[in-house]
């Protein structure tokens, strides 16, 4: 089958095995697969990404989890959805040959977890064949086509961060980064009902697909800082009182910030924490693969929250695609170009321009 | 009256002019202070913390509180228990002169809140008066000596950082750092019942005060990781069941773990960060006054969560008064020396060995 490899820290197009389903899995043909920013980092990273999980069972290293291997060719590919070629041993056959499903990218085998499209062990969805669980398989539901159920990934990780926020719902949120996961967190507050949402972007495309996604004030942060525009909004309580000076501080009161970190690069988290407001907290759901420094100040003075978030639970998946196909989640916008197999390492190098590209999606 | 002033980044010892209560407020008579790591930080950050002082009001500048005006003298001690001299205008006289009291050292006047051992407009605890607001005092409960009233303070960040770690009960906690802060959390987590708890310091010393103040396992970090000690206990639930492995990592199961950081040095939240595990929760304590640097990565793949405290609310202060006094909450070990006001510089110079001290009360 034509795939997707990853080698060296390069990506090549070529013709490698089928992959073989094993005990309780079913073999899949790959209709859709987004290209996930993680990957871009990845091919960036890869040596380094290495490095660290060979160190994983060191009690001091790094907390790289033991499912991903990256020790030899990698097909990437994590967002995808499938349709069933066959069953392996062990299936019970419930869901037909022909169905469309997506999963979670994660393959529960004897020999311990693997994570889907971070793996040498199995093809991820830069592949025109997969192997996926049958118990984890979902149906997509009738109607949603293959490129949006193949959204239910990246979207499940917007409602996640939503959900490891702890809102009780009189929140002011502000979004650092409007790329796909930006998109996908203003998607996850929208569906909450937790707003107005303040979305901040240097890139205008992007700041664009936030007001389509539903953001409600949109900062160019080369213009004014999106850390004022949010305190602003935050003297005033949800329906516009003004709030009790702070005990301690005798500072104005303000909304609590919640804070989501969309970028992923270094210096962001602290400039986040020196933005943020007395009992802010700051959700990092972008992927910065590189050392960073911070101000443990702002954090103390401010007894500030920061929760790092990372995917999401089975359950949050399920229900994303539901709630995708019943139209609750806006996920369409997302997609903004698609590509075959051969076309995926210039849709890499495409998406380094925010201005180009959200989401692009790969139909093997 | 006599006090030690902190002019130009030195404590000197000199004779300065009694306070003079204002609207609201009690003149007191210092019984005994502590002497607080945040002063000896302070001392060597005066500096520092002015020039940050000044940049509060910036949108993107540090957070330090408005009530700590440090632009002239200072007379720090913020930790104190006092008798009523005197009571000033339009006060109530509810509670009479001779009366011992404690406060929260904060002065709410007409002119905005001021953090009482942190001005350059009250006097501090280091001096033989000072002024308080008289809502603010609480009675000492009968027969509690001044020197332990006044670890009520200390004691009650300790309170407060155990409610800042929103815990369940059956987290397993790590303590790392055992000075006066350390020694807080370790109480307040006896009292809440969690544990066992694991604790880690360098100085013998203080590993010694630990086990007295209600550590159940003391780690010598020379000799042995405490992430490893941690790592060993948790992988059993409270009633030694295994815990049933993670979803996603495929990681054995293990208790969540709650991590105090203690120290404030540059390098512990880093090395709490990769040292903790999936889920886990670091509780920032310890105040570091310096740049940091950290990996984001392993908050990332652990799903980290990072929970700056400072101070405590007024109701933590007072339930931790009254625990101290009905033996609750155990406070006296922590005192390992008494000065009067002449004694103080050397007193901050003696605290810099953790062999030496703990806690020195001040007794003007």
């Amino acid at each position: 089958m034509r795939a997707v490899v990853m080698r060296n820290a390069k990506l090549v197009v070529e013709d490698v095995p089928s992959p073989i389903p094993e005990q309780g899995e079913v073999l899949v043909k790959t209709l859709a697969c987004g290209i996930c920013g993680s990957d871009l980092h990845t091919l960036d990273f890869a040596h380094k990404i290495a490095e660290a999980a060979q160190g994983a069972d060191a009690s001091e290293g790094t907390n790289v989890p033991d499912s991903m291997d990256m020790s030899g060719d990698v097909i990437m590919g994590h967002e995808f959805c499938a349709e069933v070629l066959a069953h392996g041993p062990g299936t019970t056959g419930q869901i037909k040959v022909g169905t469309r499903v997506c999963s979670v990218p994660i393959l529960p085998r004897q020999s311990g977890v693997t994570a889907i499209g971070y793996s040498s062990e199995v093809p991820g969805g830069y592949s025109e064949q997969m192997v996926l669980s049958e118990p984890m398989l979902l149906e997509v539901p009738n109607g949603l086509s293959s490129e949006m159920a193949a959204l239910t990934e990246p979207m499940a990780v917007g409602c996640h961060a939503v959900e490891m926020a702890r809102l009780k719902g009189d929140e002011l949120p502000l979004v650092i980064g409007c790329g796909p996961v930006g998109l996908a967190v203003i998607a996850a507050l929208k569906l909450k009902g937790i707003g107005p949402i303040v979305a901040s972007d240097y890139s205008s495309a992007r700041r664009q697909l936030a007001e389509t996604m539903g953001a409600d004030i949109i900062v160019d942060p080369s213009k004014s800082s999106p850390y004022e525009k949010w305190s602003e909004l935050a003297t005033h309580g949800v329906d516009g009182e003004t709030l009790p000076p702070d005990f301690l501080t005798g500072m104005p009161g303000l909304r609590t910030g919640v804070y989501f970190e969309c970028v992923g690069v270094p210096g962001i988290i602290n400039q986040m924490m020196a933005g943020s407001k007395q009992g802010g907290r700051i959700v990092v759901v972008g992927v910065c693969m590189e050392e960073d420094t911070f101000t443990p100040m702002n954090g103390i003075t401010g007894e500030l929250n920061i929760q790092f978030a990372l995917g999401y639970t089975p359950e949050e998946f399920t229900a994303t695609l539901f709630k995708i196909a019943e139209g609750e989640i806006l996920a369409e916008p997302m997609i903004t170009g698609t590509v075959d197999i051969d076309g995926v390492p210039k849709a890499f190098k495409d998406l380094a321009d925010p201005e180009q590209h959200a989401k692009i999606i790969v139909k093997p």
